[in-house]
């Protein structure tokens, strides 16, 4: 990584350098796991060593397997104390980050403090603070955290610091949420993979060969590993939902201006034809929720007065069971793999069984969209990106090239109509729908069930809902790759050049027993009837 | 005028001729005011003239001197067809345009047609097809009217054809409105004026010499001589608001992406960072609440994803009562001429006296938004204006070259940075708001009751809330100019080279007999509460 740059000035190193200093100093020392009881010996598959290294007691890992809002109840109830909550997952979370480096710093002492706040709040008064009382969360490294480094994945930007938690952070912890560590992401926020120079790459736990996805990697180890029972990412073109995909958890990406943003570092902040959007990572279905609902509850817009006032609304599932699921194998411009395609399959068949109704969702525009979507990521030819590298001189990542390519500074009169061509299609898209009375769509989250480190290049299933600002949510479908069942589609003519590169990154053998995700996507601005309806798909295929 | 542009290209005068033929041949022979029926002589106060020139019966004097929500009932009763409504708004809009020359276009036989099918329909079933069942309703030009030229006060733009009726105005139509003519704007649409050199200049009726305000200035003017029962202007620094004030009509700037914009034809088209929004004009509150409730209620969201999913809310009014009203008697810029000054002290003591609470409102960071507003209104340095004044050679009114002059073009890291800036003081002021315990500000509309023709060049006092995103709403107090009360303020020292121009324009004289209009700002998307505030503070002026 470093020969591409070839004559770093000196300096960006040490920068660096005091960030992993932070965070080896953030970890606990009694938490940390001795190096004789790691595993030894190459191990792909790390998720089993929390509970096999024999530091965590019964009762410890009973508290790590909750979800966020079993544990909500169960502290609620007086089962377990806010403090051996945060404490169990603290452990979790190191063992987990040692294993896979998700971390970019451990908060064990605000963590640990608000903790034993709770504690005292709810013996005094019997009552919980908020819904997310004691459920600790984790949060991406550039949603800001008073008076910590937040560096958005830029060594130039570890001279900043935050003057304040960021507002989701601030209202989070509100509702009783224990804010457990953050966590890493890639150089520029702009991979589906997590690497940068300051703390280095997260590997993916089910298979540590493998890319965590990005840009919220951390999260997405972090969550499948449980190191935190929920955790916060952001998503542009897909950084929720990737690493949702590529570790087999929950993700949301809710449509823009609902949850909010304020204090979340971005370059370029203050673009606004594509909006970064914040939202969970879970392991369970509940708990995208229990998020959604404990921060709109607060009445975000009255801090964050672009924020829209609508506050989460609740949608039976039952109700649900009448709708239309659009299914769309393909979005015409680069193939699913194989195992994408059986779980596809299989959803639409388990769907169909159950007396749902599904209609193909024939691709529209998408080549339109994607080219759309590529341009508004860097109408500015990316020069914001490119100042901040070169303010540190740091080296340039690989996949922090690759996007940048071809980025070129608009005119205000291309960048005005691109925002036309984007109204125009969302509003064609949303009345597609409507036309074909779909309700919700089921489609791959990603091409593939994750790449090698460092070679995750297309993230059109996921970005084509960014440039539509729709609701979208990824969830594990409970299959996972099997040779057997996925092999090699050697026959398979590509598409295009993109195809072609994309098509080749599938071996089964290197993807075996990795988890299937797949995604629901709604319609803008009805987050709720989209967590209704992916309940309703998640249900009929577990079933 | 077209000396600023020495050698205008030949074609551009007969482009325009194209559109006063259009205009011309739109005019119903029969309603025309025949010339010797014209008052004779110079007559600067026009507004008698409908009812004095014996064209109109008394039944369409009662017709015409209604509000659209009585008129609305009284068609609902069976009282009036929509028909006879129909023809007695367009006599008087046909008187009306002769006297100050407020049309683009009559639409007499749409508005014929719908209105025969309207009074089919009731007939038959006995129902209005909804709230605005039969209400005449003008539109601005540049609002797209199916298959008619849609200039947007361009010569260039002649050639552009409406390929379907602008979502608002098929919302209307579908709520039963009657679409009546299509209202004059000035160039470019960034005049507080209303001149073109395509149908030329709108007077105010209430004096001749002076402007009718803009950019809505023809739908001030018709709404104000009541040749329409409602208009539809489009607001991005004021166009909505500085007609009305003006003209002395109601006009309602609600926030943005609550009304459908779709199908409203602009320069810089997909221009974000300032969102021009379309609203109501007219002669009572009532009308403002109607046409908001009857658009929103049908779920225009539904068709342009963009806007917010918020029907509109019963506020009521009893509740307001309980408000704190900030008084703002000036922006810290530009002093407001002695009769808006003394309404805004008339304003406040009755509400004093009326028991409710005030609060003296701080302007705050007003001269950075000012400057803030000016920059992204033009953020390509006006190249989109100028191109097309380039394409026709049309000369370039004084006005249009005002607003322009020091517009440069913004590379997109200032760009973005404008909006950052604007994003945090819109949370700034809406804390204020807050902190103070101010539910809404009482502020000058304009800085004067009017200005001479096309010498209004300032236009913050409504732009600060368009920055703001803030709904607004401007009333008459019914207070006039009293040359007796508001002599002119000789011993004032201006605060800045605007105030010194501004100050200098007043002329107790020449505003004599003027309407006084104010503005009630509340707060972003509490569109429903602005009303209602705005109505407890009309009823107490009025009481």
């Amino acid at each position: 990584m470093r020969a591409l740059s070839p004559d770093p000035e000196p300096g960006w190193e040490s920068q660096a350098a005091i960030c992993r200093s932070i965070l080896d100093k953030s970890i606990v020392a009694e938490f940390r796991v001795p190096l004789n009881q790691l595993p030894s010996g190459p191990r792909l598959n790390v998720l089993h060593v929390p509970s096999e290294s024999g530091l965590l007691s019964a009762r410890e890992l009973d508290i790590t397997a909750c979800d966020g809002t079993r544990l909500a109840e169960a502290i609620a109830s007086g089962c377990w104390s806010a403090e051996e909550v945060t404490v169990a997952y603290l452990k979790r979370a190191t063992i987990g980050h040692q294993m896979v480096n998700f971390a970019t710093e451990f908060l064990a002492d605000r963590a640990l403090a608000t903790a034993r706040e709770l504690d005292v709040y709810f013996k005094k008064t019997g009552k919980t603070v908020g819904p997310l009382h004691g459920v600790p969360i984790s949060v991406k490294e550039h949603i800001g955290i008073k008076n910590r480094i937040c560096h958005t994945g830029y060594v130039a930007w570890i001279k900043n610091v935050a003057s304040a938690d960021a507002l989701v952070v601030h209202l989070l912890q509100k509702a009783g949420a224990v804010i457990l560590l953050r966590s890493n992401e890639p150089q520029s926020l702009m991979h589906g993979d997590t690497n940068n120079n300051i703390t280095g790459m997260t590997l993916n736990p089910c298979n540590t060969s493998l890319s965590a996805g990005g840009s919220s990697g951390g999260e997405g180890a972090c969550i499948r590993l449980r190191g935190s029972a929920i955790g916060i990412g952001t998503d542009i073109g897909g950084s929720i939902r990737i690493p949702s995909s590529f570790n087999g958890v929950y993700g949301f990406r809710p449509t823009a201006l609902r949850m909010p943003y304020q204090g979340i570092h971005t370059v370029a902040g203050g673009q606004e034809a594509l909006r970064s959007v914040a939202g969970p990572l879970a392991n369970s279905m509940d708990d995208l929720e229990l998020v959604m609902r404990s921060v709109l509850d607060q009445s975000p817009w009255e801090i964050e007065t672009s924020l829209v006032p609508l506050p989460w609304r609740s949608v039976p599932v039952q109700a649900t069971r009448e709708m239309t699921v659009g299914i769309m194998h393909s979005n015409g411009l680069v193939t699913a793999h194989p195992p994408i395609r059986r779980a596809m399959k299989y959803a639409q068949a388990k769907l169909e069984e159950a007396g749902i109704r599904t209609v193909p969702w024939e691709p529209y525009r998408h080549e339109e969209a994607s080219r759309l979507l590529g341009t508004l990521f860097f109408a500015d030819g990316a020069q914001s990106h490119r100042k901040v590298l070169a303010e540190s001189a740091e080296p340039v990542h690989r996949l922090t090239e690759f996007v940048m390519t071809g980025a070129r500074t608009l005119s205000f009169e291309e960048y005005w109509q691109c925002n036309v061509d984007r109204e125009q299609l969302r509003s064609q898209y949303h009345q597609l729908m409507k036309q074909r009375g779909v309700d919700c769509i089921l489609c791959p989250a990603t091409n593939g069930v994750a790449t090698r480190q460092g070679n995750n290049e297309y993230w059109f299933y996921t970005g084509l809902w960014n440039l539509l600002d729709q609701p979208a949510l990824v969830f594990p479908t409970g299959l996972e790759v099997d040779p057997a069942l996925d092999p090699a589609d050697v026959d398979y003519v590509p598409l295009n050049e993109n195809d072609r590169r994309e098509h080749a990154k599938y071996c089964p053998e290197i993807f075996a027993g990795m988890p299937i995700c797949l995604q629901v996507v709604g319609k803008h601005f009805r987050d709720e009837e989209t967590v209704a309806a992916a309940r309703v798909v998640e249900s009929v295929l577990r079933a």
